[in-house]
């Protein structure tokens, strides 16, 4: 594309020089001429025959010198405004894409990046309608489409390589036509679904690498008039940037599927694999978040200690099965839990959190002997939830106790084993019904 | 950023239409002055007196016409050529930009990206060395240093707030220096510690979204003229680019860093839950990729196979780990891992290894009664696998038996319980080194 672009600003050069020539041609032509005049003038009074001037009046050659200076010099004005004007265009052109490519660059949402690909697309080329179409296996599926009845589109599909999105999909080049219904690839049942008329067309692909994954469609023109080369040209470079978005967007999006997916993976592995703790974690991310909200912590916070408490058992995965209740096994989860949370760049700030939930208030807990304020925040939220989740649950061995005797149980070990101002907090907010077995 | 670019621009056209007014300012001049000697020229000639021309010979006035129309003319040319020189210039930056700013979009791999970008920058800029430093905390750490010396740079750190570098990360502003020992903000230590000597300074902050997440720093623009505001702007609209490239590659490269971690993962939770299979999943791998070799499939594709075959078993994880071992409940496996693969977009291929991987080519396995292609190649190779590991490992309550008794059982059942052909092509390729318990 850029080389597309390379040409068009070198035919442009190679206009204005041509003119530029031309110029030159006039430029000397007048001054030969005003040569003329002046030695016809200086040498003529002075009687020097030159043979070679027709026999003309002065007056002549003068205003033939006049008329020819005047015609270059405006003709020279004119060339130096139409290439102002042609760096304008050009330039703004460009200087648009770069402003579009960083707007698309920062979306991270695709739904919002196909919406606005489609609105940059139809302003920049001043259509009035457009819609954006994505392969699917062998179809073309409407994702975006503006204009009449576009809300019905959404969804429905095209084969491949039929009409002239499926055209440009299977081509991979782009299309400009001026009148839809005398085109033989034209399909004209979109439109009689849509009951739009389709007149002139833009349709470019969706490439990158030279994959394709779509095709970008453009429809009418305003004013009736046909899709001119820069269009397609601007509209290639934004199809181009907007393709390598899609796919940004496309892996963000996965990356989060992915993340929540593997996250309930491992929830669902400690649920089945020590089945004495099944729905402890969700549980404790829950009182957690309850002492979170009691502390006004930031939504980004509140997210990490969500996480760290839903994880702050997976060292018990890898704790053989049969030994998961023996005391010197039991007691190595939250290194264990550590050390497999640590390397994972992405939850490397929830890995404390994980190790010292099991950190006494006073220094008496395990693994560091930690004591008060020296244990993170997040990891003393982490143990008065945990600690009530399981006086109240039937988690273990234990027979679960009632709401009141958990609540009177932290108070009593406040100060002790527990921060007594989260404890405070906690019980203030928490009530019988927060708790879901 | 744009809008600076929109600055530039304007100022430059205001200065080409300043230099256009001239121009006509020139052209009425020459016009007066022709129509003034053609005048006196023709009504003189007639004798008719005007008294407001000074009484100087014609020539001279022709002369001076003459001298006024070519200075005109050339100087309109001048113009014309001087703002083409400037489109180019202009128009090459921009398309500079926009091809650096696709070539950065491409790069996934964070060290390679660096590399780009510093090279991008000293190119762009004429610039003998430069560096790339990256916010760590409270210190900039050298990412990136092209020059004298640089790779004993590359991971020392600068404390944030120090030197020149220190100065545009705290206040996200570019800056120039003419003369860098005349800067107060100047820190000699870097130059006396590479013993190089930096004159010019151009250093601009990397951020996105107001945060700074770096510097990019370039010394000594060639022949030892200090940066222009036009450098200034062009490394600033880079460094916008690259910092979003960069913070775009490091969430590839925390997402590659997590999918490995979490795979890991949930196979160590398979080996430490069911001790009984330890080891098992990545043998699997090992001898299904011992296949996919000697069937020649894609990379990609062994990828994928591969990694099905590590996950084969997940679904153990959501079957309770006292039942893992009663039949209904082991059959149930590859149906639970499957629908525990299916909703994850990365993993969406290999679910249906993991489904089918223990029907029997004879139409007789489970869980869908498949039989001979209709089974998916991969989970086919995946039953060779798994059956060749089962029985030479101490998987399960079976005693193993020996390689060779292995490979004529896989023999036997070749048309039956498995594919002809893969069979073939797996005691071709296997070994007895192969094997590691």
């Amino acid at each position: 594309m850029a080389e597309d672009y390379q040409k068009s600003k070198n035919q442009a050069i190679q206009e204005i020089s041509k003119k530029i020539r031309l110029s030159f041609l006039i430029i000397t032509l007048v001054i030969v001429t005003l040569f003329v005049v002046v030695l016809n003038h200086i040498y003529g009074s002075y009687s020097l025959s030159l043979a070679f001037l027709p026999d003309i009046s002065v007056a002549m050659i003068v205003g033939i010198a006049l008329f020819l200076s005047v015609v270059g010099l405006v003709f020279s004005i004119g060339i130096s405004r139409q290439v102002l004007r042609i760096i304008h265009d050009y330039s703004s052109r460009l200087e648009k894409i770069l402003n579009i490519t960083r707007d698309l660059r920062e979306e991270i949402y695709g739904d919002i990046l196909l919406e606005k690909i489609m609105d940059y697309a139809l302003a920049i080329t001043s259509s009035q309608a457009g819609s954006i179409l994505l392969l699917d296996g062998d179809s073309l599926v409407f994702k975006i489409a503006k204009g009449q009845k576009d809300q019905e589109l959404i969804g429905t599909s095209l084969k491949k390589g039929t009409g002239i999105c499926g055209w440009v999909a299977d081509n991979a080049k782009p299309i400009r036509i001026i009148d839809a219904a005398q085109d033989k690839r034209f399909n004209p049942e979109v439109d009689s679904m849509t009951g739009y008329e389709t007149k002139t067309i833009l349709c470019v692909p969706l490439k990158t690498n030279s994959e394709v994954i779509g095709v970008l469609e453009l429809l009418n023109r305003e004013g009736g008039f046909p899709y001119r080369e820069r269009d397609e040209e601007i509209i290639m470079y934004l199809a181009e940037q907007a393709a390598i978005s899609i796919i940004k967007t496309k892996f963000y999006e996965d990356q989060k599927n992915y993340e929540i997916h593997l996250t309930e993976m491992l929830l669902e592995a400690i649920d089945f694999q020590i089945p004495e703790k099944r729905g402890h974690s969700r549980r404790v991310a829950r009182y957690s978040n309850i002492i979170a909200r009691g502390l006004n912590m930031s939504e980004a916070e509140r997210k990490k200690l969500y996480l760290g408490s839903l994880l702050h058992d997976v060292g018990f995965l890898k704790i053989n099965s049969d030994e998961t209740f023996k005391k010197e096994e039991y007691t190595r989860h939250p290194v264990v839990g550590y050390e497999m949370i640590k390397p994972v760049n992405f939850y490397a700030d929830i890995a404390p959190f994980i190790l010292y939930h099991h950190e006494r208030y006073d220094g008496y807990g395990y693994p560091a002997k930690l004591r008060g304020e020296d244990i993170p925040l997040e990891a003393r939220i982490i143990a008065i939830a945990e600690a009530f989740d399981a006086m109240i649950s039937h988690i273990s061995y234990r027979i679960p106790v009632s709401f009141q005797e958990a609540v009177d149980e932290l108070r009593q070990q406040a100060g002790a084993q527990f921060d007594q101002e989260l404890v405070d907090i906690f019980v203030t907010n928490i009530e019988p019904q927060h708790i879901k077995v």
